[in-house]
């Protein structure tokens, strides 16, 4: 049961701050309040989107409940009226919750993936693609080459890729997922937080 | 009777307009033939294709019968054969008929949703998506930012996306389906001529 | 037997030259090795994927086995230690080879498409979004209007696509399938060296 509502809260934050990062980068450019929403939506759920399109997982969770809408609505009404002045603690907080985040969403897609028939040794590109694809598809709508993919960037989408094989690899080794999904979650947050600090890229 | 031929004019008439307008923007930047059928197709058909994707809708309804495609190239050969010198009456009625579209797709895309289990308060979204993002994927092809994300732009996506509300109020307060549609469509059309003429965008 | 084998050499001599070329432009821009990769995938697996998403079609063959993303990750290993100095043969054999995967991809695409219940006129249109889509979405994340849209092109999808409307002419016409499929192949194979050899171009 804390689990659980651990794994809410971490879900919830993660998703305000994907949303988060998305409407700001949008009011840096040209977009209006329609197109930051959009923008905010594509990238809290455009990664499980493609993911579950290219599943044929239907219907889209995000269809179901009006709350996932809402929630990025909310989050742009907050980027609007606090505009955002984020002190040092904040954008710790921020860098944290999306390192969290890229590791929870990891391991949904990796795991969706393998309940959908993916290969398991296959399944990690699904945990990637949702947790690193809405920024990709942030930056089309931008018109500029996704961050994740160029080398000036830290490593990123590799976390979440490596994440998922370690999930992976536990649950080929009949791990418990309680604790497979735990030491995903762990081993991308700790890689991710490492690459930021140290600021590693790949070499090549 | 009267009103389902009436209803296939207006949608022939919408495809004919979303399609040119592909067409020419195609053809003033550096496309071939080829390059501009695909951005005509796309702007036509790319919302409800991306709405059925969504929604798990198959087969795509414009797989099923060559006309859709026929309609498409039809309305290249006519875009090159009388290059286009729109006078000012020709220029106002395609507004009109795109304003007459917007309507109409956003309310299939809405109804289409709601019959694919989408929650209602959340299929305006599939009807908004179903109106613009035929437009959206053309723009990512031109490699520009969308058009409708953008502050310079007139309400457009915002009025399809109202109108939807329109109709699922009306639907939540158990309005026959006609009547909620020809609501749907009267109150885009009514919204995107106003926007227009009045210059309106959204104030951020 | 022998024409099993054959058709498995050409896909994956076909597999392999769509992602060496993905890889190659990716290392000319600025993307490391992770971003080249997923160009190198997108490249080689982009159509195919649109196509099953486009007909519904799951799982996704490459969620199925992972030869295929291996395929890819040597790829792109030999593009990087074997750093393409290519000389006139070699660069022949890579177009020789593009072009008859140009064909058979095109073949594939149009033969799911009809299996998938898509209209007959229509699926060819499926065969060249199998053949050239990849290409299309590896130029969006390049953030350039993709290659094959453009003025300067030769003729490479419309071989795709007049190659799948000969396959399909001769299937309507009751013709064996291997022979369709070897009329197709072959036919889209020498309209494009043919469009190569005459810098062939559309005219407008």
């Amino acid at each position: 049961m804390t689990r659980e509502i651990f794994l809410a809260i971490v879900e919830w934050a993660s998703v305000f701050v994907y949303a988060l990062s998305g409407i700001v980068e949008a009011r840096k450019r040209n977009l209006d309040l329609f197109g930051a929403l959009v923008i905010g939506f594509v990238t809290a759920f455009g990664g499980g989107t493609l993911r579950d399109v290219l599943l044929g997982r239907h219907p889209l969770y995000w269809t179901q409940h009006p709350i996932y809408i809402a929630t990025v609505v909310i989050t742009a009404i907050l980027a609007l009226f606090f505009p955002f002045q984020a002190d040092k603690r904040t954008r710790r907080l921020i860098i944290v919750l999306d390192a969290l985040g890229l590791g929870l969403f990891s391991y949904l897609g990796t795991y969706h993936a393998i309940t959908y028939s993916t290969h398991m040794l296959v399944a990690p590109i699904m945990g990637m693609i949702t947790a690193t694809f809405g920024g990709v598809i942030r930056d089309v709508f931008f018109s500029e080459i996704p961050q994740i993919f160029l080398l000036r960037t830290q490593l990123y989408a590799v976390c979440a890729l490596l994440g998922a094989f370690v999930y992976v690899l536990l649950r080929m080794l009949e791990t418990d997922n309680s604790i497979a999904m735990l030491m995903c979650v762990t081993s991308t947050f700790l890689m991710r937080m490492l690459a930021i600090k140290h600021n590693l890229r790949l070499p090549l």
